[in-house]
């Protein structure tokens, strides 16, 4: 592996950055509305408005599901977000975080053919945001959450989620926790270890870690071979601050009941000395994670550096310290850990089989079948995660998605795999085909001519 | 003009509702979303989405204001409706008004290029619409109520126009009025005569019979020669209920205020006796009104028949009664008052200037423009309103719009009438060609072939 410097990193890293006000407002934003019906002349608003609209409207009125039908609810999903944690900003507020808004909408229409369209609410309080969620569900089949601070995003999302009719999501948690059990089932595979017998250690308890520790959990990792690790060390149930703990940060706590039950305590190096796998979403690098500590972990080592824009290590430097396969959240080394992987083709799949919700179950089937088109196609140390342009992956794991929820009994709608594959398929398609076309067409200016 | 019976016009009117089930299922909804920037490869996402994003982020931290810059805020509408009254089908709830709001964002989007989104609330509680309202405000960069009951619409109306930073429009109030404005506009240069003088009769006191008395005022009427009749009678200052008026109707007794100060009290055939103009937004005809009532109006009479699917009184009784001119609401009769000439150009306007609201002076100023619209191509008795077919209204009204929002002084962004013109043809030129090319390209496939 090629070694390049912090400056170089960064600098590649800051290329997109000085691009990025320059062609936002080139285009002045990312993403509008486009009709999908027919306007032959003006009298077919007869049909698509008042007076013909009215004769649909009453078939919904007495049976809301027809809404699934006659409008576009089926494929709608509000990218709802707060702006209290935007990417590595904090808060910066519900205008400040409308561009990665609108970024999601275009990332779920591009690789999913998803119709997202950024909710930003200009409301912090957790119960408002709750109330406002269960309201907008008319026009929505799904919501996915988005950069909104914990530890109010984990209730968020209980209380929705429980609340709601439609699919809820968070990303933050749920996504990134769905792509890295891909990338560690394949990193499994190669070291050939058992994903029940190793020993695991996760640095970082926020929305990403706790739930990266769940999700290895429902992979079949055991919680008894597994340690988090906060700020303030090792999570286990004797902690000083476990007051604290059990009061305002419930699901750490919970963390703390289902891991580590010899109450092991002390920092990242103690966590870390003897696991297999060694998993980092925390402070970015480098330097977060030293090389003598990922030298403790044990044979074939696995490590996951996913801060951004810098890893907490190094790869080589994590290689050179006897790591076998590591990746990281950048592009530009192998194995991209990379949540766009994810929440297209699951909420492809969710909104193709109209799941009421999606289960913890069909996340896993998600990172499963994401392993599995990696593997299909050969993995390696280098490979364990197909990359994003590789697009079969999002029908597929469409498919894998929408299956589980058929079997375990959440979807209103099934109907065959293949069919479904084909669906899917074909709206991703035609989603990429238009934005390709128009610029061919010169619909969408280049403005570099 | 050729006399029809109700059977035959009501079928004209039942064919749209006979395809629109059909046609509804087989788009599976209006509309959905579609990129704007071009995506050359995955590198590209970087931009759009981190890293590249964060330093727009950033920018609209510090000065929220540039969400106008980077991202669709400044051409976003949100059609907000609870479904409390939906079309003349009463409380059908939000999912059965939803194939009506994605209606209108088609209308938004076709007639006057607005990236119109529907937003159906599952809450019917005024102090939440508003709270609702409120917190939705940075995706958008207005907002267009719809299909929400009175008396509630009246003050839902009131408080966001004076909560939000962004224009707030109800349609069903502002929008009709503003199109009877217009036709009233020309008839009245038809026959002559001046609006300061005219007597005026409102029949029906709802959200739109409130807001025409209100904008006729404002287009030069003397309220004292005005009178508006609801379901009890001619509205005045004595009326037996006038408790319940200012407590509960509060628009409605602004209009016992602002109109016959005589205290004239009777029925419509009273209100009717000697007007000038009567202007009907009632009950569906035929024999709401009847021609011996139209027979005692002042010589050269106006009337406005507006209820659908059929008028108040048919316009050949109404021209045999003595009517000079009328209007309906439909589009096989001349002279049809359709909201649709409005709002999509209003809008385009307010929003091309960043209008922080969308005044009575400008709603007048559209008004006045599409009258011209119709004047400069000949106006006469059975044409004083355009056609929505034609297609230069939109941009036309938009600068009217627009100037007069600088004029008033609330207009964020100020440039000159003939730039503003230019761009509001080239966005709504767009939209239609795209809708046109998918249709051709078959991309919108053709359900008969």
């Amino acid at each position: 592996m090629k070694k390049v410097t912090v400056e170089e990193l960064l600098a590649k890293a800051q290329q997109p950055s000085l691009d990025a006000p320059r062609l936002h407002k080139f285009y002045k934003g990312k993403m509008g509305t486009a009709l999908k019906c027919r306007i032959r002349d003006f009298n077919d608003f007869a049909i698509w408005y008042t007076p013909g609209v009215a004769a649909v409207c009453k078939e919904i009125a007495a049976d809301k599901q027809k809404a699934y039908e006659y409008t576009n609810k089926w494929n709608s999903v509000a990218v709802i977000s707060d702006g209290t944690r935007v990417l590595g900003l904090g808060d910066i507020g519900p205008e400040g975080g409308l561009p990665v808004m609108e970024g999601k909408g275009i990332l779920y229409k591009y690789l999913g053919g998803v119709d997202a369209f950024p909710i930003c609410l200009a409301e912090k309080d957790p119960d408002k945001i709750i109330e406002i969620g269960k309201a907008l569900q008319p026009s929505f089949g799904g919501y996915n959450l988005e950069d909104i601070s914990q530890p109010k995003c984990f209730r968020i999302l209980d209380e929705l989620r429980s609340a709601c009719e439609i699919p809820v999501w968070h990303d933050d948690q749920q996504g990134t926790a769905c792509v890295t059990v891909a990338g560690l089932i394949n990193a499994l595979k190669i070291v050939k270890k058992d994903i029940a017998e190793v020993k695991v250690a996760v640095i970082g308890a926020g929305a990403s870690g706790i739930n990266i520790a769940h999700q290895i959990m429902l992979a079949g990792a055991n919680g008894a071979n597994m340690l988090s690790v906060d700020s303030k060390g090792i999570l286990h149930r004797d902690r000083a601050d476990k007051d604290n703990l059990q009061k305002n940060f419930k699901e750490k706590w919970d963390m703390c009941l289902r891991t580590n039950p010899k109450c092991k305590a002390g920092g990242i190096p103690d966590a870390i000395k003897g696991a297999d796998v060694l998993i980092c979403v925390s402070t970015p690098g480098p330097g977060t994670i030293k090389p003598e500590w990922v030298a403790t972990m044990a044979k074939d080592a696995i490590v996951f550096a996913e801060a951004n824009p810098i890893p907490e290590i190094w790869p080589w430097e994590a290689k050179e310290a006897g790591a076998r396969i590591v990746a990281t959240g950048r592009s530009d080394f192998p194995n991209q850990v990379n949540n766009s992987l994810g929440f297209p083709g699951i909420f492809r799949g969710a909104l193709d089989v109209r799941a009421k919700t999606i289960t913890d179950g069909m996340c896993i089937a998600a990172a499963r079948e994401l392993a599995k088109v990696a593997e299909d196609k050969g993995i390696h140390e280098e490979y364990i995660i197909p990359n994003m342009d590789e697009w079969e992956v999002f029908p597929r794991e469409a498919v894998a998605v929408g299956t589980k929820a058929i079997e375990e009994g959440v979807a209103r709608f099934s109907f065959p795999a293949d069919v479904r594959f084909k669906m899917a398929e074909d709206i991703i398609r035609a989603s990429r085909e238009d934005v390709q076309k128009k610029m061919r067409e010169g619909v969408i200016i280049d403005p570099d001519k």
